[in-house]
């Protein structure tokens, strides 16, 4: 078994050569640029370790590792065009250094070549595998839509949020997971205690976004806190305290909102503490961490196979910067 | 065997229906409103014509040829965003009407549904169909960058246009002739020849198309004779005259293209003329007509099921409108 750290270090060596062919140049350069800025292969690697949970590393899993992590960063070239982003992983944004068009395409030919590489899969995988890949890839971009619909309601409901969540977030995590079970011979039970665990997973750790975002030590972090509160974005924190305040607090708050005062942020920050919503969310955080524990507990193989899952767990969710 | 009019009916009765789930209706809505704007359905058609031209068309056939089509949308969706087009098939383009950012998504997800249909098919057949279909895909979005790419380009060569028209329009005509050909059992040889009998119809047609943009008869057209000259757009006649006039005329031309005079394509025309290029593009139409007829024989089976493909590229090719 091999942990996370190793698989990555393995992955992003397999990964790092060219994924497109040379020409034409005016095309491919945008992708090779996009995927030389690297990223933390969180997909991928689970994929794998899904995979190691049953059975010694198939090439077929590598395979489909490099397949989601392309699917992936075809989602962040198109994001990043619709979030009009200049900026990714500290970079200028494909579209910003190819323009928009290009980055378009380079997205397009980014899922193809996704296609490309799970179609080299046994065949007896390829049906499985290409359901919950191509039913994952909707409901990413169903999930990219429902935050652009957010970002124009005034009032969204928890629930609603998690959906979205959800969709844009977590199934990816927990299909890659079930991917690399199918692969490693998991029957059907396994398969979707794996699926809910990264589900439950993804949900957590986007919760400990929200409130890293906020309460984080920008230090640790490596980013400014309160860049949510600035952009007035849908968060946990936010949506719970807008369900949840008093009349008045959720009156400063909405006109704290509709204004961008200097001391904007410290003054949201002041409700959410007076609203216990930093107690509240880490709450919530270990309530799907848990969940998720749960379900990997269920699956029934010796729990030494586990490990490296539940280090990354811990690793993923536990972190407090 | 069954004409191109009887199977572009069926065809459009089977794949009017929707083809996406309910929600979000904020993206979907934009999907079905395209969809429904309608089309010609040649490229699913031509594949169940190559199916048929071997056995009584199969099931897997119709999701081939309903994925070529949600695969031909997409490009669409995503073009007249890089064109910035108002209008498609008389109608406000996706991005008009929903936005640029929906229309991304919408034209993203009909490429994912695309790959759904595809692997409805049987598993034997899975691997070669998706296969060239990811190729055929990947060609498709090459084309595109290059066509842009050409745009900024003050001389493009004949061979590099042809080769670009072949990755934006031929090779899909191609591949789903011989998508169906696989599906209804053809071998290999059989394969190619479909495929280049598509290749090279597409050529030809793409040849009178520009041909017609300049010297066809605006009403049985339907759309203003000389857009293309009026844009400056690359076609096969633009390319051949300033590879081929003397340099009184190219001189000319190359003022006329820096100008927008108000007789503008009166005079690029009368150069056209004096070139000779209205008998030259028929010429070079012919000769690529004919290697696809040449190719079309070459598929070993009886001469009477050939009947409907001949009739069709007929159709195609030798109207004079």
């Amino acid at each position: 078994m091999q942990s996370f750290k190793e698989l990555a270090a393995a992955f992003s060596t397999r990964f790092n050569t060219s994924h497109f062919p040379t020409e034409p140049r005016t095309l491919y350069a945008a992708n090779d640029y996009f995927l030389k800025l690297g990223g933390k292969h969180i997909r991928p690697v689970i994929c794998l370790m899904g995979n190691e949970l049953f059975d010694t590393i198939s090439l077929d899993a590598w395979h489909v590792a490099t397949a989601i992590e392309l699917f992936h960063n075809f989602t962040l070239i198109h994001d990043d065009i619709m979030d009009a982003a200049p900026l990714r992983r500290g970079f200028e944004t494909v579209h910003y250094k190819y323009g928009s068009n290009t980055a378009l395409l380079a997205g397009d030919v980014m899922l193809v070549a996704a296609y490309e590489y799970l179609n080299k899969i046994n065949s007896n995988y390829l049906k499985p595998v290409i359901n919950i890949f191509s039913k994952t890839a909707r409901e990413v971009c169903e999930g990219q839509q429902i935050d652009m619909d957010f970002e124009k309601l005034e009032n969204v409901s928890l629930n609603d949020y998690l959906k979205m969540i959800e969709l844009k977030t977590s199934v990816l995590l927990a299909a890659s997971l079930k991917m690399g079970a199918i692969l490693g011979g998991a029957g059907e039970g396994n398969q979707n205690h794996l699926y809910e665990f990264g589900e439950n997973l993804g949900i957590a750790f986007q919760i400990q976004d929200d409130y890293l975002d906020a309460f984080g030590d920008p230090e640790k972090f490596g980013k400014t806190a309160g860049g949510d509160i600035k952009q007035n974005k849908k968060t946990f924190l936010l949506i719970h305290v807008l369900e949840t305040a008093n009349e008045q607090l959720q009156k400063e708050l909405k006109e704290l909102l509709n204004n961008n005062a200097e001391d904007k942020i410290e003054r949201v920050l002041k409700i959410f503490k007076d609203c216990n919503v930093d107690e509240w969310s880490k709450e919530l955080k270990h309530q799907y961490f848990n969940k998720a524990l749960h379900h990997l507990n269920e699956v029934a193989v010796l729990n030494t196979r586990k490990q490296p899952l539940k280090e990354l767990a811990d690793f993923l969710i536990q972190r407090d910067y």
